[in-house]
């Protein structure tokens, strides 16, 4: 068992001391805890230890509750607000930064969403609405519209005098600099300008090459950009170049680590948004989509031995041989498939070096059939007794092979070109059409060669 | 296809200068790049042009080139270095920050890289071996060694002109406040050092609990710690509680990256540091032995089925059908493998909430069992007209789903309990078990109930 942690420590004594309503004491300790804790421990409650704890502390304190909230699993957090009236959900909001309000608001039924947007005071609510007027997983849908942002105008002893009287600010790090109608001209970090004397104007110690992000660029893609370029944060600009918006890096690493997660779920066939607290029937009602194609495949794959059943009569060890040629075509094409995908992502392949990547595949995939091959024809006469089998199996194997990886190469990188999600080709996807060549290929080449599998027998 | 990037122009120009042998040209051009762009331009060449371009930028900015080589995929960057004398490598890893020196280092040949530490000067050498003692995977090996921080003792002021007269000191954003032997006793925001008046001690405005890495603490979990708390940096203390470095958010990004390309490709039973670009002999060398191991589990599937051979051989049908039963087993554990997987590594799922997750996970197989194997079983009858062989694949199907839930989850998460990373428990692996149980299941019935098969065919 691993050892207790110390979040672990605090989930047993907000347990105990709700269980004896000690209400004053499980205040004090909820209070000292970082949001991301809070979150954590609220998953471990049980339902309805959860209502209750949070029920408490949004009464003491709202704005940690929130925190706390917007931290938590989707579902998770979209239950406790439930049933919570528009006007009390509103004044919740309003506790949160504009990107994290957003981003539960739009989690809301339409409606009441709207209601709630409606009652938020006019400023704060037409932030979040802008917000939310984006695209899902653009730059402008994640930002933070509370941007620091200086004319350029301004000497550095000014700015750190500007600086000095923000509050509320999002870590700052980076100073923008933007002229007089709000265009982004420049970039100066706090760094420098603890670094040089007062009266240095901004404009002469201020980068204008700056990388920025536009409100419609792809999260993936600035996240991306932060990661390669090691920012701290990346300013979002709209089309005319006004400054409009922050992200920064702890925002960049949970889009790293959604997409990643997407990417994982989507290659196994699981919808992106699932965790592992997903309540059985929303699980449930979202895998089944997927496997319900997947048998239409295996039916398929099913009516492809049924074709070749007269064969498989007379040679009855063909329904032992043709399911390790399947189950090889379908390991190989995932090993090939992830790599491709995970590719993609990290945008080390591109549409230029494809046919590079390809040659490697479709290499790397006869040289396994070969080997492989050779050892399971090397079993299948030992077992079966007949050297003619083992050659059969064989020869499936590396045609099996080739066909996975030429398929699991190429239909990824096809669907990027489309601009589908490469991850959608997921493994369920691939090996069941391994499947249908694996059986087709050895009993196809069974059948073809059938006078000389039942003279050894 | 898809629309031409900023870097494929550059990759297309360094092509075409090199090719026309405009050297002063391709320098100025090359020396124009960030060293992540300058990486992703050398990906896209040819082995020789990027040999020589390689070389052509090494003799006029060795830094530039070494920054560009570090962020190079193992195998292409490790090529690029090959063949050169330990002292002219000696002399390019002082170009890099002793972190960046200590990774490329450690892929050296022992020997070499024995000759090349001796080479470096003492105290760099030093902290470059420093790093490398430390075991892999750990906040020792991918801190950085030159750490800002100052004695707790001095005011804002002091510490303000202590860092205009550091230099070489990456991103300081946080200074560490040390007692008279360097243990770590708070940090400072740089912001909340310019609120401050000058003459405020260090001690008043430093935070003494702070979230610190010890240098054996695992890579996973700093990265955890920082994307939890929304950390710019980390320090890093020994077992006395000195601080001896810093692991920064940049670096933290690459190990997020990382540990999920790692998940994503050891659930596919690929070998962890697997790129598009490894070479086709290195990637066959290190994808064998997973497929050589399937090749071990699916011939024992085939044997299970050559032992219910005389059933299938008086029940042709189900040759087809069997396989339909092992391919569901196979994509329902994939997922359920996959959330669970993804959980863990996301730290969702712990030892405490797995018996709930369980019960999701077994309660989903059955549920997608009775569905799935209902639809199959009309299926199996309609084709091959006989209802009791719908019966029997409708039964298999709902024993193997949930035989394929509760190993898919309770596997990993054994595995994470012994210390062994759950990704292992790979698709590869999971999914031939259910092709043994599926067999298993379909023709131990079928061979049961053999008498009703046959009197309706």
């Amino acid at each position: 068992m691993p050892p207790l942690r110390r979040i672990d420590v605090v989930l047993d004594s907000v347990k105990r001391l709700q269980r004896i309503g000690a209400t004053a004491n499980l205040l004090n300790l909820l209070q000292k805890q970082h949001p991301a804790d809070l979150a954590e421990v609220l998953s471990g409650l049980s339902d309805a230890e959860r209502r209750s704890t949070f029920d408490t502390l949004i009464g003491k304190n709202s704005r940690l509750a929130m925190e706390a909230l917007s931290e938590l699993d989707a579902e998770v957090g979209d239950a406790l607000l439930a049933e919570r009236p528009a006007d009390e959900l509103a004044r919740l909001f309003l506790e949160l930064a504009p990107d994290d309000a957003a981003a539960l608001i739009d989690r809301l039924p339409d409606e009441l969403s709207a209601e709630v947007l409606a009652r938020m005071r006019r400023k704060d609510s037409g932030d979040v609405q802008h917000l939310l007027a984006y695209g899902e997983q653009t730059a402008g849908r994640i930002m933070n519209p509370e941007v620091f942002a200086l004319s350029e105008d301004l000497t550095a002893g000014e700015a750190i005098e500007a600086l000095q009287r923000s509050r509320e600010v999002e870590m700052v790090f980076y100073l923008y600099a933007v002229d007089e109608r709000r265009h982004l001209v420049g970039v100066v970090s706090l760094r420098r300008l603890l670094l040089v004397s007062p009266e240095t104007p901004l404009k002469r110690i201020m980068t204008s090459e700056l990388v920025k992000a536009r409100v419609d660029t792809d999260q993936e893609e600035v996240a991306q950009e932060v990661a390669n370029y090691n920012l701290l944060a990346i300013p979002v600009v709209d089309d005319e170049n006004k400054l409009v918006g922050i992200i920064t890096v702890d925002d960049v690493i949970d889009v790293i680590k959604d997409e990643a997660t997407e990417d994982i779920l989507r290659l196994a066939g699981v919808p992106a948004d699932e965790h592992v607290f997903t309540s059985p029937w929303e699980a449930w009602r979202k895998r089944l989509p997927w496997l319900g194609v997947n048998l239409i495949a295996a039916t398929l794959a099913a009516l492809v031995v049924r074709e070749f059943q007269a064969t498989v009569e007379q040679v009855i060890a063909l329904a032992a041989l043709m399911t390790v040629v399947a189950s090889m075509g379908g390991n190989a094409a995932t090993q090939t498939l992830t790599v491709i995908v995970r590719g993609i992502a990290l945008g080390e392949l591109t549409w230029s070096n494809s046919r590079r990547v390809l040659g490697k595949e479709a290499l790397v995939g006869v040289a396994n059939g070969i080997v492989l091959g050779a050892a399971g024809a090397g079993v299948a006469w030992g077992v079966f007794g007949n050297p003619y089998l083992g050659a059969i199996l064989a020869l499936a194997m590396v045609i099996n092979l080739l066909v996975a990886a030429i398929a699991a190469t190429l239909i990824p990188i096809a669907l990027r070109a489309l601009k589908i999600d490469p991850a959608l080709a997921s493994a369920v996807f691939i090996t069941t059409m391994t499947d249908v060549f694996g059986f087709f290929a050895i009993l196809g080449l069974a059948t073809a060669f059938l006078p000389y599998l039942q003279r050894g027998l």
